[in-house]
């Protein structure tokens, strides 16, 4: 069985100074090889160093001990800060840099289509959150109480936000009151808090997480389902665009759509280190639900009559940051997008004593030069640490492209790149130190290189993510699928009970399956078989189908006439998409 | 005695639909007279109904009952919604816009002073909360407390954050650990809730509010009192330059001073409509008192010694927002500065039924060019709205300036502009409408006006808030300027114990006055008195009583040799500006 995720955390102290991997090497007095340093590059002998640093910054490998590895690249890469009450972190500015990213492109997509920011209040009273039934008991357990004041009781007891939609109907029904008020498009950035039981994991499930909220009310019917879908394509856009996350849309399962919705889209990434799923974002169509047990209604149009609007809510969190760390990371830490990283490129030079050349004078126009090009760049000039310290530490924390500038470098005119995402170092040549100054080529050129990272980094995690894809129509590949953590898309019914059926039996499947293994064949790998139930991710899109081009084009809308569903005896109606999740 | 300001709000059926002045007058059959409209202008009997229409808008006087005016103009002008939580209020867009305007503004430039941005989590334990001593008891009355999730009491009640200091510095102890951390600057964008029982008042004292906290560290004492003082610069230009609000600098007494630091910093700005200072914003030094209670210490350049840094916290609310609706709201609503306003410039066409100009056109190009110059403006065409109840709406709203283009404008080629600030008309000659589209000037001409806006609502602000301090050595002038609504600049000896006595002695004369008035005088102006006790709001900065030029140019930096304290015998150390607050 998989490691709980978080025991372990939970069980360190946290007050105590921690041992801080790169620290404990700076201190060491070594400095670079001459030779090295002369050759602008790195000897074997400060290879071999950089690897015994590589060993205290992560000590375990992605592929071996996936939770352990994620728990230690997302504190020793500084994105995260454990802290004393379970299942909340600090959001370090490494990481928080990422979420700015995120907020500053859909903060902006959204106010093109006419969305307004505004803030509503982080608690809500019983009698609100108790309007909705379904609603509620989707969240009720979840629900964290405030019930006292300094030193007194609270004549009620009052909830947090586990999500807006009861603290937000109630004032649009004030404020929607004729057709002309709509669309009313509202979004708010905040925190919200949802009390889980299930093991923690930093960005990814945590007690309190940071997120959008969008809430639109529509006369249209047609216009609020097709928000429902430009919202779910700019969630696409964060993950595969910004965060080089391929995803997969499509609609979720009755069982799994939005408690009180209508129906709920999602983008649905995979971790293909641990073959689970993560839920990436919802879009959420609530129908004229939430309407009318809030009270929304309008005058319409031609008539006195009252009519109830459409309405939508969609929500994307923080678990981005977490989900990108996890798809790209490898066994020297975190793996950065270009578009999202807080520095894209960090110089390091390679200073050598009596040396004539002016290393650090370069280093300074090659970076100036950068930022004018709009890069993220940081000269890193710390003189009381070693290149391999440096490079350690920059590679640990995933800054995409590393350019070293040595005494030779400077007498030939070349400098050393290194990219993170492949550790490809090569040369590039440059015309004249002077006349960079006044060139913009060399910006250019560098801006080439982050945008063909970041495309290299989606393109590897898409194929990546394809080859764990299969298509299945009977159980017993679904179960071996599964058991080899991949991804199960079937012909399916579309039936609750179905799916419920298809819950328990997997988890049944396992458990024999994992049993069989620790008795008779490889009691080892028994422990690395993933636990817990299967459920569908989603229902893809016939875009997504093409995209993905895993079924025949004829069968892109649905599965074939008399097709029949993998897991009943049922007419199949559409497809789904199976798998362990987050 | 004022009337209590929210108990009247909080009274109100929220979930009953409210009538909503502006409609109602819609719904009526009235059109402009064509005879106005044809002179691109508005007739007599339109400004009629627009008085009518204005008195449907805010139906109190700001000089005749402060606090209701002020209730009318945050949710009329759709700043506010009410909330049916006491204390809680809903942030709407049009307020959210301001807030946004100052986010966007603070954070560029604590960015260039090598701030980063992080989040930290909204729960602290009990125990954290109780480390410095000082600080619990500045806030444990007003600490909210969750003890239960779902229907499961939790084994220790978890505060919310009134404020982060706790928090963040059990982290700042683990990242420290070397002079080459420091200075280490980070600050948050978040909510706290502070569970407070005097009366709430939208933005002004919220149960739960916007802000951002910074916290840094520094191994240099001066560099750290440098900090404080650069924070309190952009506090100050947030109100000054943004806001068009003149504030105050100086340093709070040491009743006044933030639990648990050394010296708190303060820009006080003053409501002259009612007479009551705010505390704008504070940037506060800690000192070393937080480090030494969360353990954060770093070892020394020199010495294997360890070491304490100096700290500072500093925090600005969405009280900035309240400040600017009460200093420059009218009786006809919000007026908002340009550099925050949502919108700075709507043009409202004068529509006359078949009038050969075009109008309509002409409003567009009118609009896409002050777009193009960068300018936030909306063309109001909405078929079904008067223009006056639209010149109402927009001046209920706040908009700097309003254009307004009719068939006589067209043909003579001029447009009308209103000035909210000072409701001043006037026409602009435009040399031609085909070269309009062209030509940058008409922009650059808009954004001259709103900077004279801009500038003229500080001025008139500050013009008007100077009036009401006065320079005063001793009690019975101290208790004048207090009753008249004043600020008093006095000499004081800085001792907490006379400021717990001027309090105390403060409020017994404001009873005696008041029942003088009541039995004797004049029975109505009896209600008028300010209650409550008067404070200090700071000790202003030798550079602001230059600013301010009320005391003499040798006693910038104290009162002269020999002077007495204005309430006591001891002799005077600072200069201190008393009021009544917030």
């Amino acid at each position: 069985m998989e490691k709980p995720v978080a025991d372990g955390l939970e069980g360190l102290e946290l007050e105590k100074k921690q041992s801080h991997a790169p620290d404990s090497v700076a201190l060491g007095k070594e400095k670079p090889a001459r030779s090295a340093a002369a050759q602008g590059s790195v000897s074997a002998e400060t290879k071999k160093r950089v690897e015994r640093e590589t060993k205290e910054g992560i000590d375990c490998r992605k592929a071996d001990n996936f939770s352990a590895w994620y728990q230690q690249v997302v504190i020793k890469a500084e994105l995260i800060e454990l802290y004393d009450i379970s299942g909340c972190y600090i959001i370090r500015p490494w990481a928080y840099a990422v979420w700015e990213k995120i907020v500053e492109f859909f903060d902006a997509e959204i106010k093109k289509l006419g969305v307004q920011n505004a803030y509503f209040p982080v608690f809500v009273s019983e009698r609100r959150l108790r309007t909705e039934q379904e609603h509620l008991e989707g969240f009720a357990a979840e629900v964290a109480w405030v019930t006292k004041s300094g030193s007194s009781e609270l004549e009620e007891p009052i909830a947090i936000r586990p999500t807006s939609e009861t603290i937000i109907y109630p004032a649009m029904a004030k404020w929607i009151r004729s057709h002309r008020d709509l669309p009313l498009k509202l979004n708010q950035w905040s925190n919200v808090v949802r009390w889980e039981f299930k093991h923690p994991t930093p960005f990814i499930r945590s007690r309190e997480f940071l997120w959008q909220e969008g809430h639109t009310a529509y006369a249209d019917r047609s216009a609020a389902d097709e928000e429902v879908l430009q919202i779910l394509e700019l969630y696409r856009r964060i993950y595969e665009e910004l965060l080089a996350v391929p995803v997969i849309k499509g609609i979720k399962s009755e069982r799994e759509r939005f408690a009180g919705g209508l129906y709920t889209t999602t983008v649905e990434a995979f971790v293909p280190a641990n073959g689970r799923a993560v839920q990436g974002a919802t879009s959420h169509s609530l129908g004229q639900n939430f309407a009318r047990m809030f009270g929304v209604y309008y005058e319409g149009k031609d008539s006195g009559e009252k009519l109830m609007p459409w309405q939508n809510s969609w929500g994307c969190t923080t678990r981005t940051i977490g989900v990108a760390v996890m798809v790209h990371g490898d066994d020297r830490g975190l793996v950065l997008p270009p578009r999202v990283a807080p520095l894209q490129v960090v110089i390091v030079p390679i200073i050598v004593k009596n040396a004539a050349a002016n290393v650090s004078q370069v280093c300074e126009v090659l970076c100036l030069r950068l930022q004018r090009a709009n890069l993220r760049v940081k000269f890193d000039d710390r003189p009381e640490k070693t290149p391999g310290w440096k490079f350690n530490e920059w590679e640990l924390r995933g800054v995409p492209l590393r350019i070293e500038v040595g005494p030779r470098d400077v007498q030939s005119k070349t400098i050393t790149i290194a990219r993170r995402d492949t550790m490809e170092k090569r040369s590039i040549q440059l015309v004249d130190w002077d006349a960079l100054e006044a060139d913009d080529s060399f910006g250019r050129e560098i801006a080439k290189i982050l945008d063909d990272i970041q495309k290299s980094m989606f393109e590897r995690a898409s194929a990546e993510r394809n080859a764990r894809i299969r298509c299945v129509a009977s159980w017993e590949p679904f179960m071996k699928a599964i058991i080899e953590r991949c991804l199960a898309l079937t012909p399916w019914c579309a039936e609750t009970n179905c799916e419920e059926q298809v819950r328990q039996r997997s988890m049944q499947d396992s458990v024999s399956y994992r049993e069989r293994l620790a008795n008779e064949v490889d009691p080892a790998a028994a422990d690395t078989v993933l636990s817990g139930a299967v459920k569908t991710l989603c229902m893809p899109f016939a875009s997504e189908l093409e995209r993905l081009r895993l079924v025949d084009r004829s069968e892109y809308e649905a599965p074939a006439p008399g097709k029949q569903c993998f897991a009943c005896d049922a007419a199949a109606k559409r497809w789904a998409l199976w798998g362990r999740s987050y």
